[in-house]
Formats: structure tokens, C-alpha cells, sequence
């Protein structure tokens, strides 16, 4: 039976952060953008999605939703999630292949997708063919502003918290400080811990060559955005040199930008994000590729929604848990045990906004 | 001495078609969204930047100029007008990387460029070291949807206005379909004339490489955006069996996705758009880059502008003559003389619009 679409609201927010974040190329952080992205059906049933950003952008994806996706999906059929995700890319196609267009297609996807779940009476994870509903965690720290001690501190008080996985960001004005750091963390968390590091392409190609020669000892389970995502051919140099695993994906807005990052650029790791790849029809598209490519799969962000993902595919690595704190923002903030992350059980993406609390950071567009 | 941006002001027009135009891809048009950038420095000095879409993503790119451009232009040295590029592309970096952002960066750049180029008291194509003023135009027609008379009707008219280059479009139901078009088309311009032919990226890999083994035969000058722009390699798996040159870049949003279709895509024709290519200082990148990679630069729609970009290289090759007619609203609609076009001979970059004819089309965001 058709699921007529009968309404499409978007809604922007502006959320600040507890501490201004900081990388080697994005500035620095004070709060983010969310934008959601509400369908309701004829029969009454409704679905959120979302996307987020850094800061910037969140109104011109908000005017995308509302202007150009909205008049497109009034009347059509819910059930077919992935026939509407082609329609949408194709309706935008020239002003999109990424960008604005894939944060705007993310947002209103992933509420179709908590429409077909809800409807199937199924969690996320479970509607896509997952066995145990958990997943691998790690703490993202955006912390290329914090001093050492500051940076200790925050990755103490992670390991205090139960993380058995620590993210730290490089790019300080010297290698030799950036190594400073990631010795220093190495010795708090000890040998057994899994430790990864995140320069945000602020390096050359040279550059992350010799950063990796020296990341070696430190027992790095990846090496994230060395260089401009762009460059996929440079990503082949310096992985072609390193025998720390490279990652990349939070960059990549298009399916086929995350396969050229595979087959171009030979990363060890890839990692989609359902905010910014076309929601979650398009973050099983790049997954199913990295399973052909013999890639395990990571995230970026979205910790509340990503865990039902990585628990649903057979390649899934490990979840970020990201300093972007949305998930404090919905009924049902990420459930941490013993290093993994528990995926919701409710049918459903899982994923449901606390609006009282959102209400006082949203802004009338 | 600086030149302090005051004021940067957006603004959006729907402009409607004198007829419904369509291709094999983006649907039917039957209007285009003009959006201009106004900036004004503290000594007066003006100068207006624009973009523009087939109908769809205008309002994200007007809203993306007001609230994630401009707060980061005022009070910034107009001068330096490629720091200013980079800085924009950086500023947007998350949500960008092509997309909206593309268009957005686009019109602020041309504007910066007109009040550059107005200060410099010399024309955009003279600035730039150009030495004739001029370039070989071609008519390019949105004409899948007319039937063969009208096609060719449509042809004649522009062969009666003096065009000595004609493009048309291909994607009908069978290639047996497109190629009695191509045969009617060359039978009518006779063997002299230059004839592209564009599919819209309609067709497989395999559709193409037949395609093209069937148009060699009418002398086709190119085949233009057979599949479809993200799939480099197969581009080149056509090219490698075409004896018809393959042009694409119309779609193409970051510089780096420009090198690809020439290193990787192997193209005979490189198509860069200064709507949506970062605008003056993103085209003159791909040029530079094309000179490197020896492949003549041709140019997608808003010829009013594009004149002096071609009339300005070394290694121009064709202007396109779009049948969105952008050029109608300024004081100086495009100058054709003996098949080429010839560019504006004053101060600025010569595209000056009529802001009364433009008035009834301009809606408040």
C-alpha cells in the first residue's frame, strides 16, 4: 500500500558547545548547526532525520530541504527510501554532487528510513541484517587547542569514563610537538589501548611520509586525513610508504568519491558519515563498496545514529564518538559498555529529540 | 593601500524562458534562478559578481552569500582577491568541496574581480594578457525535447543569425533515434560547419563507445558528457576507443575534479564554468592547469562573461552561445561578428545588468 508523504518540516538550531573545539583546518568551534528534517504521512506516522555541521552552511541546507527537496517529495511514496534518494540527487543533480545538496538529502533520508523501520517494527540495526547490536567505540577528541596537560587531562577523564580507544588531533606547528603529544598519550593510556590520530589534511604529502615514519612506534591504529581529501593520489604516495593504516571519508560527500578514496587513494579505512554521504541510504551504498574493497568500515560523528549502522554490516570498525554532543540532545544518549556501543532496541532509527531541549536554540528561518 | 569591503548584498531572481527547454537529465526548464553579489567598498566602488541555476538550489546559494559569506568578507582587503577565494573555500571547507558552495564562492568572486578589473581601468580578457578581444562561439541548444522539424527549425534560425558552430542534444529513447537527428543536423549546417553534440551523461560506458563509433562519420567536433561526471575512469575507458574527442566540466565544482577528468578521464575538451567553478580565479586554475595538461579550454553557459575568459588564454578553444539568455538582462548582450564573439572593451568585466528589466523577476528571501 502506497505511504503517501503529506508533510516535510525542517527545522534549524544552533547549538553551542560546552568548550570552544579546535583542528588543524577547521577553525575553531563554538557551537554547531542541527537540522532536522520531519515527514509525516497520511496515515499520521512521522519520521526525523538530521544533519549537523561545524557552523557554517546549516541555513543553506535548511533552504534546500524546504525549497528544492520538499515540493519534490509531497505525495510520494515512502516505502521506496531508495528510489526517492535517487530522485532527490537527480532533482538537485547540477547544483549538488556533494556538498550542501548531500546534507540536505542526509537529513530527509534518514527520516523515511525511521518511517520504514517503525513501520517493520524494527530497530535499525536489526531491519539491516545485524546479529549483535553493538559496536566498537572511540573517543574523538578535538583538542588541537588544548595544551599537553589539558590534553592528558581530557583523555584521562575518557579513560575514567570507560573508553578502551583515544583519537587525538595533529597539525601543530612542528612534528616534533605533534610526537611530543602522541608519546605523552601513549604513555597515560598504555600499551594495550587503541590509539588513533587525526592531522585534518594539514600536512603535504612529505609531510605525512615522514609523520608516519615516526607515528610507527607509537603503535597507531590509523592515520586520519594527512592531506586535502581531494588529492586521492596522493593518498596512494603516502599509503604506498606507510605501514600505519590510513583513513579517511568524513570529507567525501559522494559514493564515488569514497570509491575513488578506496581505489585510488588505497586507504585502510573508510569512513562515511550518514550526515554528509546521503543519509542512510547512501552510507550502506559506501559500505556495501567497502566490502568489495575488503575496507572495514568507520564513522564520523552522528554517534546516536552511526552505532545502528556499524552494528548492522560484517565489516564494520569502529565508531567515533564525537565532541559534537547531539546525542544529549535526544531521549537516548549513546549507551557505552565495556568499550562498545550499545544500539538502540526501540523500532526505529533510534534516534528521538528531546525538542524541549533543543527549543531555546532554535532559530526561525 | 586597502581597499575595505563595506557591503555585500545578494540578491535572487526567477527568470522565466521565452519556451520549456529540456535535456536527458535534468528534466524540463522553464526558468533559471539568477543570483547576483553586490560589493561595495568603503570608497564607493561597486562591483557585482552573479551565478545561476536550471530552477533548482538558488535560495541555498542566496542564503549560503548572507549568512556564511558575508560576515567573513566585510572589513576585508578587496585587493587580495585569491587569498579571498581561498579563504572562502576554507571557510565553507565541511559543507563544500563543489556543491552549493561552488556557486555561492562564484558570484562573490566575480564581483571582486569587476571592482579588481574596474580599478585596473582595463578590461577583464586585457587584464588577464589577452591579446584579440575575441573568441569562436558555437550555439548550443537545450533542444532534446523538440521534434526533428522543430530541431531543426531551431538550427536554421541560429545558422540565419550567423553561427557557424552548432551543439545539440542527444538522449533519445534509441541511438538509432539520436543518430538520424545528428545525420538531418549535418545534412542541413553542411560539411564545413563545426557540430558537438552533448548526451547529458544519458548513456552506460557501452552505449557511449557504440555512440561514438556511429558518429565518427559526421565529422562530430565533440561528444560531450556521455556518462556520467564522477566516473573518471570510465570516461577514460571511452576515450580510449573514441576517435571523437569527449568533452565534460559543466558539472565539475572543485579545481581537483577538473585535473581528474583530464588525468584520470583522459578528455579531449575541458568545460570549466565560471558559475560554478569558484568563478573568475577557480576557471583561470583549471585553465592553467588545462595548459599544463595540453587540453583546449571550452566554456558552460553565461557567455556575457565567459567571452573574456576564452578571449584571455592561450588555449581557448570554443564559447558556448546557452540558451539560457542571461546576456538579454545587461546593457551589453553578447557581440557575435563572423562566428566569433567578441568581449566587452571596457573597465570591468563588461557585464553590467539591467536592474529594471531584472525587477519584475527579483523575489525577497
Amino acid at each position: 500500500m502506497k505511504q503517501s508523504i503529506q508533510h516535510v518540516e525542517a527545522a534549524y538550531f544552533q547549538v553551542p558547545l560546552s568548550q570552544p573545539l579546535s583542528d588543524a583546518k577547521h577553525g575553531v568551534h563554538t557551537h554547531f548547526e542541527l537540522i532536522t528534517a520531519t515527514v509525516t504521512l497520511e496515515d499520521g506516522t512521522t519520521g526525523t532525520g538530521y544533519t549537523y555541521t561545524g557552523g557554517v552552511g546549516g541555513k543553506a541546507i535548511y533552504h534546500m530541504i524546504e525549497s528544492d527537496l520538499k515540493p519534490h517529495l509531497l505525495g510520494q511514496d515512502a516505502t521506496i527510501v531508495e528510489s526517492i534518494w535517487d530522485d532527490m540527487n537527480w532533482r538537485v543533480h547540477y547544483v549538488a554532487r556533494g556538498g550542501i545538496a548531500s546534507f540536505a538529502i542526509s537529513a530527509v533520508d534518514i527520516a523515511l528510513w525511521d518511517i520504514r523501520t517503525k513501520k517493520a517494527g524494527l530497530p535499525l540495526w536489526k531491519y539491516l541484517g545485524g546479529k549483535e547490536g553493538k559496536a566498537k567505540a572511540y573517543y574523538g577528541g578535538i583538542d588541537l587547542g588544548f595544551s599537553l596537560d589539558e590534553l592528558l587531562d581530557s583523555i584521562q577523564k575518557e579513560l575514567d569514563y570507560g573508553h578502551t580507544a583515544f583519537k587525538i588531533k595533529l597539525g601543530q606547528k612542528t612534528l616534533a610537538e605533534d610526537i611530543a603529544r602522541v608519546k605523552a598519550v601513549r604513555e597515560l593510556i598504555g600499551p594495550e589501548k587503541t590509539f588513533m590520530v587525526d592531522a585534518n589534511y594539514s600536512w603535504t604529502v612529505d609531510q605525512a611520509i615522514r609523520a608516519v615514519s615516526e607515528l610507527e612506534q607509537y603503535d597507531i591504529y590509523w592515520l586520519e586525513e594527512p592531506i586535502i581529501p581531494d588529492d586521492y593520489l596522493g593518498y596512494a604516495k603516502i599509503a604506498d610508504k606507510s605501514r600505519v593504516g590510513i583513513a579517511m571519508g568524513e570529507n567525501l560527500h559522494t559514493i564515488y568519491e569514497h570509491r575513488y578514496a578506496m581505489e585510488i587513494g588505497k586507504v585502510s579505512f573508510i569512513q562515511p558519515d550518514a550526515s554528509n554521504i546521503g543519509g542512510i541510504t547512501g552510507w550502506m551504498k559506501v559500505a556495501a563498496m567497502a566490502e568489495g574493497y575488503n575496507v572495514p568500515v568507520c564513522t564520523h560523528g552522528m554517534q546516536e545514529l552511526h552505532v545502528s549502522l556499524l552494528a548492522a554490516i560484517p565489516h564494520g570498525s569502529y565508531l567515533e564518538v564525537h565532541s559534537f554532543p547531539i546525542d544529549q540532545y535526544t531521549l537516548r544518549p549513546l549507551v557505552l559498555e565495556k568499550g562498545n556501543a550499545i544500539a538502540p532496541d526501540t523500532p526505529g532509527i533510534g534516534v528521538t529529540f528531546n525538542w524541549e531541549k533543543l527549543e531555546p536554540y532554535k532559530l526561525a528561518l
